[in-house]
């Protein structure tokens, strides 16, 4: 059972500490947000699940973290700064931009309903920046995506590891995009987080690799985000982009409906092809913009064959932010008991829960029992397991539901019996049931439960 | 023995893959650089661990990551805006652009030497942006530091923590200055990274705190990151900022001398004094700017005593790229055994090295022996430790001279005698020492060997 809007998932996530709007107490500004105590813990399990599955796990990637200022002539030659924007369509009587293309009716203002509107014009998506002592020359751009600085550092990374085709390039981070009207909570924001993936093929292999990774990815989404596969479905992209051969969206069940949380895309040699050198002397199949400023051949030679080509590129590019917030709204369930009692519980798998045990002696004032509380806490809290905390309000039941809230798997109480044989309980997120175990053997308890993980 | 100069750190860097130029292909952007695969790992672990001490292995600190582009009025009541720049001088015979405080001589261009310089004017260090649909409109800002992200954040995470004073809130992440001159390498930049805490007290035990997070902090340099104490000092400030009671800096001797790596400061309630709304309300210290916009009072309640205050700062602000720098120079070793023999080994503690171990087959043709080589991978690699490599080049030494290089603690080699007699050699990074092991044994070692970091 899933949020039933995302309103009333935002309210949760500002209540509970994931997400604030960003710059509130100035007003906001709107599509930036920050993450709080627990959002930011669960956006780095996100991220380090990511990381693990897409580089450690695996035999054929490398990683890569790359700056978010870059150099313009990097997004003139992607294509970005002459095709990136939006048709922007301002009322002339309320004022009110709206993007052409979401218009309720293209004919009348989306608020006030007047017809007077300006002629659409294309609004640019990227964020332009004049970087160092020369002001007010356009010289660079805040990146509107991670992928085109992998591809620019193509040559960088073949050779300082020697790898062979295929191998890929994996990269986290920020980006940036002015969107005309940010909506949907984390879904368009300006300032955003992808997980993306470049793997770098042999153009005679490409559907091989694009299916392998179509099937990769989405049994990351199940398996290790515990998405079930009904909330999850592939959409074909219906028109493909001039240089894709082939495009798959995953799509998430939010509230208002699927909509997309990654794409996976047969890009071909359009980047390599449109940011390499001597383009002249490779067969580039994309149609790519004529290069005069690259500095370095973005080819492949294969030792075996001595066969040299572009690279064609398979792409993985999940936005973060909205694994976050599907993550998030598939966790989010409200029980009724039936007995006028109801909870909330963020069924979060416990690899992604923001804390991993909630420890709560029963009374604040016994100091012997807060003390076996803080014993406890400091021989779970080097496990590295993550955060452990200790919840010392003197209110089990307010500690439960706080616990039950933001999703904490066990909540481990000291209680009088405790004192007297060493006893803990360890109650389950869940099941909300409780078993009894003594305290020497709860150290093996979490680091096995955490183990599998 | 570290580096003999950042030239020397910053060409050892781009050859195996820590660092290279931002936008390279490009001819660069300066002052901005790229995490190639080592690096990546490197920072991510430098990160992970100020992360657990600061978090995780406390009971008193929250975490926060806030985002990069925030609003501009924030930048108006921080002082930002109008004290945030450097006095600039351009030279009217060859247009270079100087920072007049590190000029070599102010009354001459330090380049052609010609005396005709433009009058120094103040050259803005924020890099200013318009977001949303209305063009041309300075309305929000890169911002320089992640702090004032912290402060204006205060009551949101108050509100969802319960928390008392003394707390922290921790955060790390990108910030942004447009340098005049970025230099050192990675050490003045214009895209940056910091790990900042903000630590909340109440003002009559700011001194006390203060001199906490100083020993904690240098504690953290020297056992964490495993920096010895005599390349490291604390410097006090000689002028403090108006708002400061007290500040020091950490520094690294670094290949041309001793510099900031680290600062700890004593901000007294200049920070949430400057950004609450209702000032007249409360009896701040420090000398704040009249605030019309804010929409939240940033004071705290003592739930004992009743007694209402803004809380005192206590910052330590490390530059993320700094350490990392200065790490990596503190392990660059050049080892010369006499014979005519050298290496070059980075001597990281094992806990920071970007990869974990390397799985090497002594032949790469042998394919019972790359088989088994596999194996050994496949078995240490879902550990959780971190990357695991499988180096099938077929030339054992020149795999133990590049993880020497990178820093590789476990070298483990699988040879004839392994297919015999199912045991392998583990090779020491610093001793280059070797111990036959029955590989049946390995993942406990392993496991034995990285529990403790």
């Amino acid at each position: 059972m899933p949020s039933k809007s995302l309103e009333e998932l935002a309210s949760f996530c500002k209540r509970r500490g994931f997400v604030f709007q960003g710059s509130d107490i100035y007003g906001g500004v709107k599509g930036i947000y920050d993450y709080g105590p627990m959002g930011v813990e669960l956006i780095k399990n996100i991220r380090r699940h990511w990381w693990n599955s897409v580089v450690y796990n695996r035999d054929d990637v490398e990683g890569l973290e790359a700056s978010l200022i870059s150099h313009r002539k990097a997004w003139q030659y992607s294509g970005h700064e002459d095709g990136f924007s939006d048709p922007l369509v301002v009322c002339m009587k309320c004022g009110l931009r709206m993007r052409q293309d979401k218009m309720v009716d293209t004919t009348k203002c989306d608020s006030c309903k007047a017809s007077e509107l300006a002629p659409p014009k294309d609004f640019k998506l990227m964020i332009g920046l004049s970087v160092g002592a020369t002001e007010g020359e356009l010289n660079a751009y805040l990146r509107p995506e991670t992928a085109t600085l992998t591809y620019i550092n193509f040559k960088n990374i073949l050779d300082c590891t020697s790898r062979k085709i295929p191998f890929g390039i994996a990269q986290t981070g920020k980006a940036f995009r002015n969107e005309i009207a940010p909506r949907n909570f984390l879904f368009r924001l300006r300032e955003f987080e992808q997980a993306e993936l470049q793997f770098f093929v042999n153009p005679k292999t490409d559907m091989e690799w694009f299916e392998k990774w179509k099937a990769d990815r989405m049994a990351w989404w199940t398996d290790i985000m515990g998405i079930p596969a009904e909330r999850l479905r592939f959409t074909e992209h219906e028109q493909l982009i001039f240089y894709a051969k082939a495009a798959f969206d995953i799509e998430y069940k939010f509230p208002y409906g699927f909509d997309e949380v990654e794409g996976v895309h047969n890009r071909q040699d359009y980047d390599l092809g449109s940011h390499t050198k001597a383009q002249d002397e490779f067969d580039i199949k994309a149609k790519v913009r004529k290069n005069t400023d690259s500095t370095a051949k973005l080819s492949y030679t294969d030792p075996a064959t001595n066969e040299t080509y572009i690279p064609f590129v398979i792409e993985t590019a999940m936005g973060t932010n909205r694994c976050f917030t599907a993550v998030l709204d598939n966790a989010y369930t409200e029980e009724d008991f039936g007995d006028g009692n109801t909870r909330i519980v963020l069924k979060l798998h416990p690899r992604l829960s923001p804390v991993k045990a909630a420890i709560i002696p029963l009374a604040k004032n016994v100091p012997e029992i807060v003390a076996m509380a803080e014993e406890i806490r400091k021989s779970l809290k080097f496990l590295g397991t993550g955060r452990i905390m200790l919840e010392n309000s003197g209110n089990v039941g307010k500690s439960y539901r706080r616990h039950d809230e933001i999703g904490t798997p066990l909540c481990i109480t000291v209680d009088h019996q405790s004192l007297e044989d060493k006893t803990i309980t360890i109650r389950d997120r869940d099941s909300m049931e409780q078993i009894r175990l003594p305290a020497s053997e709860l150290r093996d308890y979490f680091a096995n439960f955490y183990r599998t993980l």
